[in-house]
């Protein structure tokens, strides 16, 4: 199997189901911005301190292949792997069915920070991956 | 039929309903919470300035009664009434399907005004509901 | 601490969180039913096979008391308690802040069993009950 | 201004806003499916109906560029052209601030459809179109 640098087990609510019996689109959206939050608390920050002091980052696009419906019942593995590409950090976002680790979704996610409302060159995500790449 | 001071009419979106072929229960009380927000804005306030002035509404209980499941295809009218009792606004918070106005839900809401994190006697929601008495 | 027969752990989700900075009202509604289906798991029955089957839970009431509103970066903790009080199945749902065991939010939740559209006597439920006082 | 064969014109609701006080992404995905749903029915389908019968609309993939945050108290438009590329519908979906037609997400979706479970090569989607160039 592929390597990832993050991986979150998640499992599916039923209120994410819709009337099809699958998990509706937008919620592979929501897995993927859940497991980027987690993987920033994994290197000892918050989404919401970030925010207190100034610091948004902002989600420029989202890309989404949807490979297999997950169902109610499932569980899934949120992978991700990241790098940055000029001001940008682009996150490689893989999303497994967990009994089978069939491929359910394929995304890409580019993110841009924000200090004070103005577009910064990304020189906190620079410091975030050297944490990372030191582990 | 009953009368209401603020009527808002929604249309059910798919991803609103779960794999029974319903609207799933727990986007009543968002339809609820909508409704009130619309209702603070026809009273010239609006629920982020309020924020951002220190000043937030929070929602201490609510109490629903579902009684017709909405579908896919749907469109409801969200109807309150409001009244003060104590340092509380209690909102009465009916929804009726819109093609033949069958009741669909039937809420009670109740909700306190802290300033700056400490609760409030509720003086703003007096002025609130003197220019409700007006109109 | 009072004396729970199922509970389930929860990380608050970003996106669960409104513009207060806390989870909105609507999301303990749905950690409830998750720990509901959750629960109904752990019996060996799953909610959409039940559906498939023609057998369809249907909530009646919520009624959420809100004490402490969870943040972003808290885990909170989901317990049930239930009782069959005539046709229905009540369940007592009670959400505290993990990290200190502070109590969030205080539901209860009255369901009713349709099969094939009609509402049961919750025969069904009557067994699911037998093999919690088993256990 | 561009030219869409349909558009729909919604109301921000707080609880699609998140802690930075905007509109968090997935909601711009779920903007998206319901403009598709209600283009839908404005061709006469239901998607609901359609399950029902057999027949499954799957979204392939979902890109979307975000570019001015809407927010609390923001109206949007939301907008649709089509096309189809060999078996797929191929949805452009622009989304703009109503206020000033200030473009706020511009997105791309592919659906395929599914009869009985077995992918289509989308005749119906063909029956789709060409309502809409008699029209």
């Amino acid at each position: 199997m592929k390597e990832y640098i993050f991986k979150l087990t998640l499992k599916v609510r039923d209120y994410e189901c819709d009337l099809q019996g699958v998990v509706n689109n937008s919620n592979y959206q929501r897995y993927m911005e859940h497991t980027r939050h987690e993987f920033l608390e994994s290197l000892g920050e918050n989404f919401r301190k970030m925010h207190e002091e100034g610091l948004d980052g902002f989600v420029s696009s989202v890309s989404i292949q949807f490979k297999t419906s997950l169902r109610s019942g499932d569980s899934l593995v949120s992978c991700i792997n990241v790098a940055k590409q000029g001001v940008k950090l682009v996150f490689e976002q893989d999303i497994y069915r967990a009994a089978d680790m069939v491929l359910a979704a394929k995304g890409k996610v580019e993110s841009v920070l924000m200090k004070d409302g103005k577009l910064t060159r990304g020189e906190y995500y620079d410091k975030l991956l050297e944490k990372i790449n030191k582990t």
